[in-house]
């Protein structure tokens, strides 16, 4: 039976929650709420949903993760690269603008969570880790680099489309000639206003005298001034009659109760999607969550926090939402405002609902060129070219797959990248081992190590050949291995005893142990006994599930040490360095 | 620029080519003709190919791999698993009997061939090694039933069809009131008699006093008098006319000059199988020939494997063949009778040329039945289920592996049996080293050794936690690295130092460099220092190109005695034992 704490970790810190907890909770919520206004608008419209999509999928979810997650300062809701790959595979089953779209992003919800749920359940929640770094970072700058450019028709006011690199630019390079220019300037100063506001208004807030504190609040209010200012703008300038698109009417009220379709060959069309995209946002997630919760010596339980985004999922798909996931921005604001515990999110979610409920008037002279301009410096934040020069320097492998990620994102599509990053660095690394590190080792004089006769003076008996094989043995060096020794071998006709030192062995799979057999074989026909070394204690126990052993021609030795001493023609030298040589 | 005998290995063995060697490959090459000419008609009709394509492929390719393979004795030719893909690929894009299917047939090998050949170009002979044994073994043993099934109704006269096993199984119950008594008779004579004859014959000989060589020669022409006794039988009864179907005209002549297709399409659709079937057929040809070359001390190249096979298959393609493979059997037969180089190959080329030329009149009224009798004796000495049992015990998750290959060899399609057991063994092993065993180790007493504090009684002081990790720190099990250490960790509160033991690590990719950089930041908001021990040279070089040494707050040690000396809290004792404990 599972602990309620374990099934329901709000039970941990509801029990505890007291009123000064709660201030912090609640001076945290407002911060965030009046971030996640503009953004949730923002992030719809780039999923190519209406704006109230987006504060809709900020309310039952935030709710649903407070009750079930496990970090306590994740802010979930809408999130950039979710958004973006929702607008991918929706795009792909039906017309953006049409019912059947908003049905779509729906179901999308409602696969993602049930998929989260599912994984959580099975605990799964390791699978993420097959998303290797390189490629997830190079997925995630990629996906900067195109939503910044897919924004670029909003705040040029050019009627383009397109969902590659390519075909986007040549959409807005034939599209020149409709740039509006209320809305180029509305959207230029407001990008441009919003980058300095990120990059230099609490520094320069601070070297005037304010606090630290006051300082961040009033930069942290940059994008509503924007928007105060944009909407303003566009009242009193009739803006919109100038060809300047604005938001529009945004229904009043709470997210409405909505039931995804139950279409099985929709359902089949979005699942890799749904896959794709909720192996994504969770591995996004968890790391922000972790990041986060390290800080204050927390722990989160992946498994756990797959089932709190696949309830947050289901929420947003039983709301009229889309894809949620954890956004990292979003995350580390709730986190330096003060949050303490995921209360801060279930207040949050109350700002949305009531600005859904009241609010949403305001928004309808907002100007959509300030909503991009949002999205754009949001964005540009993921990019992170400097991960590629610096992970070629480290790793060519890993080098090539983000880059192959990076460039099918970017040229392709996100799915095709995403999957092909994945596919790569699995194929890469299975290529890495399958030529492991091979050493003919020999006796450091005198005493009991043994090191590579290449790099070090040791002692060598003609007859005994050890090598040292630093690599689990598996199918992917299986053949090599038998390979490699036999090549060994043939070289060295005086060879009578072969020793394979297994210090760096962690795992024999049957490939390998075939392997090993096929030596063993081999080698007896040609004369030569084939001995092990050191193998670890759960390998061993492996082997004495099989005959291996029972066919093996010579001994295991505890350490290379006894093979040495019971095999080698070089007689083990006594005097005062042998003390040195037999210690434990 | 690549020596003659690497480009063209027949140089070497031709150089010293002399009339003894010369003699024993005649006697290997007469007696693998022997067995090859109903071999070939009968897997041509496995393939659903006409029967002299069998002996087509068993002329040119058998010449080119005797130029440009590495082994002396491999006997390249049409086998039972490469034709039942063949038949498996081909009848998906052409309708069996049709000039079409010969000429998809050609194309498959025209694919097949330039596979090869691009791959032992591109040095890619490793790529072999991601097919793990037990899902080759799985492939193989489900293939022969496979067989062995599609073959009842050649033995029986009922006309079914079917792909996979149910199938089969499913028309030959529904077929079964149009069995032909005449064929039953002769399939299920010729299939006892062939199975005795391999079972028993040899020993039956040696034993009324016969020799070891004669009684292997005489045992080795069983499948003759099959085919002699069973064409006389239907020549005097008159069977043909008593529904008995027969192998019928083939035209006599040597392999005529073919071109392949180039319609793209075409190309596009056989390409996977193409694959496939590639890779498999090189998988079983290199073991083979690696066994018997490892029994003489010999050696193969597998690059140049690549090309001999690549240059066979082309070969087919050009001579009105289809895909050709190393033959487990053909080669055990060609070795123990005595072939010393490919020209035996060369000269079993000849005599199936002859054949071709001169001898298929004779097979005008041989049954299909004893074909079909000689395909199932022959593929079901490749079923090996104790494999199964065998892996149960070793490995459960190369079981699994091997489990799902073989039923959906059976239930759903060769290809699919083999990606699906390709994928599957690939997560499998991403699975097992994605949780790598993790010990908290302690100093031995006395001594420089470190052992698992659960296991052993060691000292440990409660500021150090010393960690050996036992796996190579790569995108799999990065972020499970994370979470150990973060939990490990918050459960020791009185933890100032962290020391990773790295003696296992062969590898660190970037995403396990991530990690590292992520835990040394999160230990160091909590006070922690980080520290490594024990990183191998290769590991330490590759980290020197990044800035993580710069970020790391602890040290790296040489050794992790080193590491205790510097950190614990414990002092190390004089006394007679340390002067063990200070050996280099």
């Amino acid at each position: 039976m599972m602990k309620p704490d374990r099934l329901l970790p709000a039970l941990i810190w509801l029990r505890r929650y007291d009123r000064e907890t709660m201030a912090s909770d609640a001076l945290a919520a407002l911060i965030v709420t009046i971030m996640l206004i503009p953004q949730s608008l923002a992030y719809a419209m780039l999923a190519g949903l209406p704006p109230q999509v987006g504060l809709y999928a900020s309310v039952a979810p935030l709710l649903l993760y407070a009750l079930f997650g496990t970090s306590r300062t994740l802010a979930v809701g809408p999130v950039a690269v979710v958004s973006l790959m929702t607008a991918a595979a929706v795009s792909q089953v039906a017309t953006p603008g049409s019912p059947e779209y908003l049905a779509a992003a729906l179901l999308l919800a409602l696969l993602s969570g049930l998929i989260l749920l599912g994984m959580g359940l099975l605990r799964l929640g390791f699978v993420a880790n097959f998303l290797s770094h390189p490629v997830i970072s190079g997925f995630i700058s990629a996906s900067g680099i195109l939503i910044a450019v897919s924004q670029i028709k909003h705040i040029t006011g050019i009627p383009a489309g397109g969902d590659t690199l390519p075909a986007m630019l040549g959409a807005l390079w034939h599209g020149m000639d409709r740039i509006n220019i209320p809305t180029l300037i509305i959207g230029v100063a407001a990008t441009g206003f919003l980058f300095c506001v990120r990059r230099w208004l609490k520094l320069l807030l601070r070297r005037v005298g304010l606090g630290p504190r006051p300082a961040d609040m009033i930069a942290k209010a940059g994008p509503v001034a924007a928007i105060a200012v944009s909407i303003g703008a566009v009242i009193l300038l009739d803006l919109d009659r100038a060809g300047v698109r604005i938001v529009g009417a945004i229904p009043q009220g709470l997210p409405p109760l909505t039931l995804p379709s139950f279409d099985a060959d929709l359902w089949g069309r979005l699942l890799p999607a749904a896959l794709l995209l909720s192996l994504v946002g969770f591995v996004e997630s968890v790391s922000v969550a972790q990041t986060l919760a390290a800080k204050r010596r927390q722990r989160i339980d992946a498994d756990q926090e797959l089932i709190g985004l696949g309830a947050a999922n289901l929420g947003a798909a039983l709301t009229g939402g889309y894809p949620v996931s954890g956004g990292f921005a979003r995350s580390v604001v709730n986190f330096d405002a003060g949050a303490q515990t995921p209360m801060a999110s279930v207040l949050t979610a109350g700002g949305i609902a009531t600005a859904a409920l009241f609010l949403t008037p305001l928004f309808f002279h907002l100007p959509q060129a300030v909503l991009a301009a949002t999205i754009i410096v949001a964005v540009l934040s993921l990019v992170d070219l400097g991960a590629l020069a610096r992970i070629f320097r480290y790793s060519r492998s890993d080098f090539a797959a983000q880059a192959a990620t990076m460039a099918l994102v970017l040229l392709v599509g996100v799915e095709s990248g995403i999957m092909a990053g994945v596919v790569l660095s699995v194929l890469l690394f299975l290529w890495r081992t399958s030529r492991p590190h091979m050493a003919i080792v020999g006796r450091v004089p005198g005493t009991e190590h043994f090191r590579n006769v290449g790099r070090h003076r040791v002692d060598e008996c003609p007859s005994l050949l050890s090598i040292r094989v630093d690599e689990s043995l598996y199918f992917a060096n299986a053949r090599y291995l038998e390979d490699r020794i036999q090549a060994l071998v043939a070289a060295r006709p005086e060879v009578k005893h072969v020793v394979l030192m297994c210090s760096a062995v962690n795992l024999i799979d049957a490939s390998a142990l075939e392997s090993l057999e096929a030596i063993t074989e081999r080698l007896t026909t040609s004369g030569v006994t084939f001995h092990l070394s050191e193998v670890k204690g759960p390998v061993m126990d492996q082997l004495h599930q099989t005959d291996f052993l029972k066919h093996l021609t010579g001994r295991v030795f505890l350490s290379q040490f006894d093979a040495w001493a019971a095999l080698s023609c070089i007689e083990i030298q006594a005097g005062p360095l042998n003390q040195g040589a037999s210690c434990p």
